[in-house]
């Protein structure tokens, strides 16, 4: 980093049977080559000493990881209540990621860490026991005290950040759940976390159409003209600078990215085909909309190549380092 | 070219007051650097004139475009009642840009012309004259003789082709619009179109699930399970390479796209964001099942800057240089 945020990252492990320790380790491993500031990991140890034989220096506190942060990994220890074999996911492991996550949202909350990225979780380990959130952003929003309906998700890469208006939804059922309040709502914080994490005073926000060539004036699907169109003129009468809605094949060209800050788009797929063809090793998950940064990289626990050295740890560096970067910006705006 | 086809490619100017007649001039002009082989222009004389400066010799047979070809634009007159005005498109011109078209058909139907590459026409215009197809690609596959049910359309780009299953409807029929038989005669014939156009002997598919994540199983959406599935079950059992339902968002990025020769796609924009995320200047309309070749430019008449020198050439060049590709191709495995 040219520079870093004041106080180090919290990273947590994410479940300690996946990928995350192995991918975390070897951010160390990689700091100066991937550029990046120092951070601590939050979670059980011994899930890392299973995958890596560097040095790891348990603190109790994160402030103490600037110190160690040159010769050692630094980790706040979670205890598990047994140790997981990598691939071998357990409750006891489960339990471990989810007070991993939540230690590391308290350090940010109470400003001892600058920023939390957030290693993969198993939602079915944490569906045993009994979380009830659709994910990790949704439980990291409740303890930040906002709704997860003010919270949305930014899929940022070098040169793409699209944010989806639905997410995990079958496709049949996106044009009935799409209306004309939830795309002003998605494309508002979209806006407001382009200004307070990208630090962009005034953000471009490009908006997809969602029908084949955004629906020819109607005649291929009337979405466009009676959901997205006030929807975007909504935004524009607040002094938003906003555009389309556009076909979304023809938005994702470099020529078209250049005219834009954001997409918003109105599926989950619409929004993570482009960032995934163009940016595959390096799109960040961030979470905007919370008093704290939040990224995560863009993949899961990866159970079946856990414990194998065969973990890329490029987009868990994309995220460390765009979590910098967005803390960076803050304390700078703030 | 390494090497060109026995006869010239016949390259239809499409409408005359689009941009077909500028960038066909330009790519002849460019000849050498997009490394053409022979073609003959066939449209109304005119409308090249009009936007371009160059030597044109007027034919009437393509035998006589090689020889012509090194220091002339080779071009088979087709009269227009009157002269459009570029941007001004008119009810005369959509008569000469269907005529080019049939003859551009018929003159590879007959042999005299390796392959048709078509401009591109106002399907606004041509349905003013009766014109009753969805657009080019049907009309040709009837002039052809072919059902425009066995008929696909692929697009193709250097590192990336993709064919979608459904196209031009609103996103919320396309879940009602798939069934397994149509997911399977479009796999077939793009599987067909591979072998036949591409040379590839033993063609890779990877077909790609509609809902996010592919359906999570049937946690987000059935149609993996009951429609895509069995498709695909069905094509493996008649010996052809196919893979899916894979989701969709990672399979388009580089790693992923050597596994396979073509991607099916469920619907428009799945098959269309990430050709021309990936390949905006490059990326060739293909039209498989057709006796003949056939490829087009994957852009519009673009009437709102024709006239200008503004238009790009480099989808035509793509596309002419794929039609002499795929032509050799046949021949030599005819």
């Amino acid at each position: 980093m040219a520079r870093a945020p004041d106080s180090p990252l919290a990273v947590s492990l994410g479940d300690p049977a996946g990928i995350g320790p192995e991918v975390i380790a070897k951010c160390w491993d990689s700091r100066a080559e991937f550029n990046l500031p120092p951070f601590v990991a939050i979670g059980d140890g011994h899930s890392m000493a299973a995958v890596w034989d560097g040095p790891i220096e348990v603190v109790d506190d994160p402030r103490q990881a600037d110190a160690a942060f040159d010769y050692a990994l630094p980790l706040i220890q979670v205890p598990a209540a047994e140790a997981d074999m990598p691939g071998h996911p357990s409750v006891a492991g489960a339990h471990c990621s989810l007070d991993s996550l939540e230690l590391a949202v308290g350090l940010a909350r109470s400003g001892s860490a600058s920023a939390v990225v957030t290693g993969p979780v198993s939602k079915e380990q944490l569906y045993q026991i009994g979380f009830t959130h659709p994910g990790q952003t949704e439980f990291v929003a409740e303890r930040c005290g906002v709704s997860p309906g003010n919270v949305v998700m930014m899929l940022a890469g070098p040169t793409l950040r699209t944010v989806p208006a639905t997410t995990h939804l079958p496709l049949a059922e996106v044009a009935a759940t799409l209306t004309t309040a939830l795309v002003e709502a998605r494309g508002r914080a979209a806006l407001r976390g382009l200004q307070r994490n990208f630090g962009i005073p005034e953000p471009r926000l490009a908006v997809a159409g969602l029908n084949p060539h955004a629906g020819e004036g109607g005649k291929l699907g009337r979405e466009e003209v009676e959901i997205i169109e006030p929807a975007i003129a909504a935004l524009a009468a607040e002094g938003w600078r906003v555009t389309g809605p556009h076909p979304a094949d023809t938005m994702f060209h470099s020529g078209a990215r250049a005219n834009y800050d954001a997409a918003l788009c109105m599926y989950h797929d619409q929004a993570l085909i482009p960032i995934k063809a163009l940016h595959f090793e390096e799109a960040v998950n961030v979470t905007l909309g919370l008093p704290i940064v939040r990224t995560a990289p863009d993949h899961g626990t990866a159970f079946d190549i856990a414990g194998q050295d065969r973990a890329d740890p490029r987009p868990m560096a994309a995220a460390i380092r765009m979590a910098a970067e967005c803390a960076l910006l803050r304390s700078e705006t703030a």
